[in-house]
């Protein structure tokens, strides 16, 4: 026999050891859980993956997830439509979201410029940015691309596209609250200084 | 709008972070990378769980994960008969296999002794054991129960039971191989020196 037990569990651990982060070892930890869990619980998980695949697509608008043809932010009725902000990933509205300080519009890239990588203009969703820009209405765009080269090369390369069309503004950089001064890197103190702000 | 992205999402981030050691932000990264990840990847990992639960049983004879009645272990007839290897869980068969140095049977208990939890004698398979070596044939039982105190209290009371019945072995305990004594404790340490043997 496989030194790996029967081969419904072989199987399970190598889908499971495809996830990212997750290795060899943690697979099979996964795997005897499952195993020993009930029923419902293992199959829950699995009918969890289904529906996320067949039921979660990108807003025709913003490109957010969504369960239908529009995501919620864009469909609720109750946000400001004038200001949109931009970001990366889907993944990237949540933090945001859970901040409670932001009213208005998304607009997700699906990632960020890297020619390195071969992802230009054309493979992320500026053109529909441009275009909704255009129809009128918005007054400002934040651009909230991660503080990385990549992300601060998609910032800039938006921010000359947009030019003229409406108040283009970036999310701060500087220290995390929270942080010391004495573990924190260069770059990002740096970004703190050139950053800072009278108090008076 | 829920701060979490769709009712999918959320429900599957939910069911990957009851897995043990699968955190919130885990599990959401795990959700995202399923939702980007091609049908066909997702949904063979719903596939693998469901197999697991509907076709991996317990080995009527030794109580290790089988795929029909018994498993490959027990069914293989090149296996020595005559040594059986009693393991805590079915997870343990593997590193033993791994070896390549065992080429007996085994018996999975199903957990180890411990009164505080509520689990006595008979919520293991050791009235099985019994059986299995009263019905003879088996000249020795290696008692590979963890080094715990669990599995400390498992062996002693095995080995009470299984008096005069089969030779009764115990997993050495000492140091691993490649550890190094400034780290090791003390308790490892001493079942070194109590387990020492000569070089002669």
């Amino acid at each position: 026999m496989s030194t790996e037990g029967p081969a419904p569990l072989a199987r399970l651990v190598a889908e499971l050891s495809r996830l990212p982060g997750i290795g060899q070892r943690t697979a099979q930890r996964l795997a005897f859980h499952l195993l020993r869990a009930p029923d419902e619980e293992a199959f829950a998980l699995g009918e969890a993956i289904r529906e996320v695949k067949e039921k979660v697509g990108l807003c025709e608008e913003c490109f957010n997830l969504a369960e239908g043809p529009r995501c919620r932010i864009c469909a609720d009725e109750t946000r400001d439509r004038t200001t949109i902000c931009v970001v990366e990933e889907p993944g990237d509205v949540i933090p945001i979201e859970r901040t409670h300080e932001y009213r208005g519009l998304y607009h997700v890239l699906g990632g960020a410029l890297s020619p390195i990588d071969g992802i230009d203009a054309e493979d992320l969703k500026i053109a529909e940015l441009l275009a909704r820009v255009g129809r009128g209405g918005v007054d400002e765009v934040v651009l909230a691309t991660n503080p990385t080269t990549t992300g601060e090369a998609t910032a800039l390369h938006i921010a000359e596209r947009l030019r003229g069309g409406a108040t283009v503004t970036r999310l701060a950089s500087g220290l995390p609250v929270g942080a010391d001064l004495e573990h924190a890197d260069e770059v990002t103190i740096g970004k703190a200084l050139a950053g800072r702000r009278s108090l008076d």
